[in-house]
């Protein structure tokens, strides 16, 4: 019995499972847990849903949502699944506080996932945890309703960027025709999940792209919001995530830095490159690292001394020029 | 027979194929004329591309690309074949500007379109004129290629918005799968697609983002583009296409609209709205029109004035509320 038969069975066999999702909650781990979940109460089991985070308001729609809690379940239910989790951590426990005798079942596409479940089925290959989600569904013999079908598109499309991101794969597609075919109205997942910003948000990108600089013959796209911009378009710093993109994105632009003033001398770094420019090299200079395209960093200098160093940085690796 | 099996008869008795594609070119129009000439020179047919406007920067990419012509084929071939044009106006051309004794071949995915062929395959269910393309590839039994792959994949990701829009079907994404299953690098037309805007544009955003009013207690965004704006940001007016939609997008918005000054009282407007009110009505007000969500007009007054006439016609719409 492979391992996903082995997970089918545990949970066949339980009358009451708990399930968690992590910290900073996506639409992978919350849609991926809830059709799970719908999934196991058409099997007649009792079911408990864990996230220590609220739901961000852009998943409030989904099905299910409303009965998500921060509370650890009471008692423990037998059956513990944790979805999306490449360690407990990312459920804020340690191994401690699991009861002993429960047995704790393991299902993610991270391929650094600690595989700390009692049944672990990990597929790295997965562009989501969601298509993990819909394998098990089907082992457990549940047919899927526009529930669980609106859940794992949620989950799918969030977590390859609407199909562009290099993780979707051509079963990726055939998952989601199979989830269309259910009838869900998945013009109304995206308008909620993409097309509901805070309008502090939109002003802070004004803000950023009034402070737009194109430098070397337009390779370098630089942003920088500061103290004050953050303060008059009362937007906290975690809606920056994803604004240095609108410089990435630019005709002839090789490198995208964004510089957020958090503290006079404390600047955050975000930096995206396109094709060729290594930017965790340049984001390791500075103490930080990430990926090759996508990589940040710290500077505990004045936000006018940290952007000359950082352009200095990144012209420098521009100029070694494109290898290979 | 039916008329896709007619069309691909008709192309494999012929020795020399013209393909056209509809002015204002777009992913749809030239990936799925591409992948269908493509195929034609696989079975040996000598191919000319025709189009009447210049191959927009984003798709110079495709393969072939560079065949496109906009010069009329001299001598005329037997065969010519028209891809997603709903009339022979999108070609700048009329039935007496073609060869009596030419076969007219049209593939088309628009409802309107008027059936201008000896033989017609109009399927609007189709997401894109590229999903017929791909049937008729199949039809000809020719096997599917990278080159072939990747214009047809262009072609959908282009009119399908990346597979959000409503047209979207199970269908289109098991094309897709199949075409993903060809090798091609979708993350490379994502890039190319999604990923190349003029500075300029950049600049004309920085600008609309600044004039961003949101009125009637969130539900109206409006913004503005002055001559001015236009002139200093070095954009044409093109270049404002897609724009309105980063005030649609703000949480609680019902519905944007974006006024732009292209003479002192010549107001060009864009209107979207998200869930229920009819922005179609709201244009026709104003000698415009459109669809429900998507609609424009001109306004023949000053921006100041235009911009309370067309508030106050959104106003009244909004206070009628939502019907049904």
């Amino acid at each position: 019995m492979n391992n996903l038969a082995e997970m089918a069975a545990a949970l066949k066999n339980s009358t009451r499972v708990a399930l968690f999702s992590h910290v900073s909650p996506d639409g992978d781990c919350i849609g991926s847990m809830l059709a799970l979940g719908i999934a196991l109460r058409t099997l007649g089991k009792e079911v408990y849903y864990y996230n220590p985070d609220p739901v961000p308001h852009n998943l409030a729609f989904l099905p299910e949502t409303e009965r998500i809690s921060a509370k650890l379940p009471n008692p423990w239910p037998e059956v513990l699944l944790f979805v999306d989790c490449a360690d407990l951590g990312r459920v804020k426990l340690k191994q401690e506080d699991l009861p002993a005798s429960a047995t704790v079942l393991n299902l993610d596409h991270h391929i650094s996932n600690e595989s700390f479940g009692k049944i672990n089925v990990i597929d790295p290959q997965a562009s989501a945890s969601g298509e993990i989600a819909f394998a098990l569904i089907s082992e457990l013999g549940v047919e899927l309703d526009q529930a669980m079908a609106t859940n794992l598109y949620t989950a799918i499309v969030t977590d390859t960027g609407s199909f562009q991101y290099s993780n979707t794969t051509a079963q990726t597609h055939r998952l989601i025709a199979n989830l269309i075919e259910k009838g869900i109205d998945f013009g109304n997942v995206h308008h909620h999940v993409f097309d509901q910003k805070p309008l502090a948000q939109v002003k802070l990108l004004q803000r950023a792209l009034a402070s737009l600089e194109i430098l070397d013959e337009g390779q370098l796209a630089v942003m920088t919001l500061t103290l004050a911009d953050f303060k008059e378009s009362g937007a906290e710093e975690s809606l920056t995530e994803g604004l240095v993109n609108h410089g990435r994105t630019i005709a002839g632009v090789e490198v995208a830095a964004l510089l957020r003033e958090i503290a006079p001398a404390e600047i955050r770094v975000g930096l995206r490159s396109n094709l060729w420019l290594n930017v965790n090299e340049m984001a390791s200079k500075f103490g930080g690292g990430g990926h090759k395209r996508a990589a940040g960093c710290t500077l505990h200098q004045p936000l006018a001394e940290a952007k000359k160093n950082l352009i200095e940085a990144i012209r420098e690796g521009l100029g070694r020029g494109r290898v290979g």
